[in-house]
């Protein structure tokens, strides 16, 4: 484990600041997946950024960009983009974390991840299907541990051909 | 974590015992995916309730209902489902559990799911994938913990017109 | 918890090797999915023995057979088939680890796992997707926990049939 000189913690410490920074990682998945957007802010710090982006391989160009900067910013981009109209079923699932403690209150991660999401668009099932990772840092808030920044990036996407007109309405 | 006057393990004590749960729960669907029936039942409590059903969203209703009680009755209903003349192959996957300690001897836990399954019938091949999370219950029963409930939920199933054949078929 | 008189671990001692051990095996299948093929042989011991094969049930034949012994050898085979002139996109997933302590500085496992490749072959784009179960054994060299033994058997693949094409081609 680390041996900054900011982690004074002891090893049964530094394990339960894992296990509670590995909880919060699924509980954000599960409220994503259950649509519970009143929740989805506490996860994070207020000043939390999130990029999401389609980075595929061999400096093919971004398919979908999109930077969001504070916790308000986040939960309303995400009610946007998965809570609107159009009713979308979204299944993400993360896996083999790496959590890294940089501090007694400070952490990274890096998850594996997969993402499918369907829904109806002109009377027509669409789907994306998507593989990558995600990369966060987190910080420990009054006691919690929260999530301060988010990047996702992408070794692979499928979808259907009207993905991007989802896209054009939904955001 | 967990302060409950009922908890009274020491952080690594606690630690140890999510660990436990983890590796339990993991053994179970290694357990089911191998077909090893004769070890099913050994993860189970007596007493377990375990519910599995076709909960989608919207309110549509449940495809596949079914309740079984008691760990006998538990692995006669897996062997009869996945273990029957029609040889099933069988993947299921469990994600980023939430464990939550609520005595020393008593737990619940959240993790997403996949499962797949494949079949030949009437010599042509099924399939049915699901999504969804398990909601379960642990009691640590002569120093083993054992899963006392299961409740499935579900995201998102996609399968071939005769998975109802089957169902008919071998229950 | 294993209480083998090789293991003269603490409690908490345990858990951090197991975190360490989980966290080496995320590192794997991180550095394969990025193809940082210079980082790839560092996971290992010099003496790792790896055997990846298509176990399929019900005593059907392998088809692909393959153990590479050494470390220098498993980095030359896997940048073969996955570096070679054929762009190959991989996804490797790992799921709900059973990590068993067997003495202070070694430690098996097993994980169910999930493996996707994408590559274009003759301008037609061909696919594998496998599902099955990681078995390891790991050594603590110098202080750092290493994967000395992978043994990789399936449950199902499925892939377009140019699969072999590819395979004769590259290796």
């Amino acid at each position: 484990m680390n041996t900054s000189p900011a982690l004074t913690l002891t090893a049964a410490e530094q394990l339960t600041a894992i296990e509670a920074i590995k909880s919060l990682f699924a509980a954000r998945l599960h409220c994503l997946d259950l649509k519970e957007w009143e929740k989805y802010g506490d996860f994070h710090t207020e000043d939390v950024v999130s990029d999401s982006w389609v980075d595929l391989p061999d400096g093919a160009a971004p398919e979908v960009t999109g930077q969001v900067v504070g916790r308000v910013n986040l939960v309303a981009a995400i009610r946007l983009a998965l809570g609107a109209a159009t009713h979308i079923t979204t299944v993400h699932h993360g896996h083999t974390p790496q959590i890294e403690l940089l501090s007694d209150s400070t952490a990274r991660g890096v998850w594996a991840m997969e993402d499918l999401l369907w829904w109806t668009h002109h009377g027509r099932e669409e789907h994306f299907h998507g593989f990558g990772h995600y990369r966060e840092e987190y910080r420990k808030v009054d006691g919690r541990w929260l999530i301060g920044r988010r990047i996702l990036t992408r070794l692979r996407v499928d979808h259907t051909p009207d993905y991007f007109s989802y896209l054009s309405v939904s955001s």
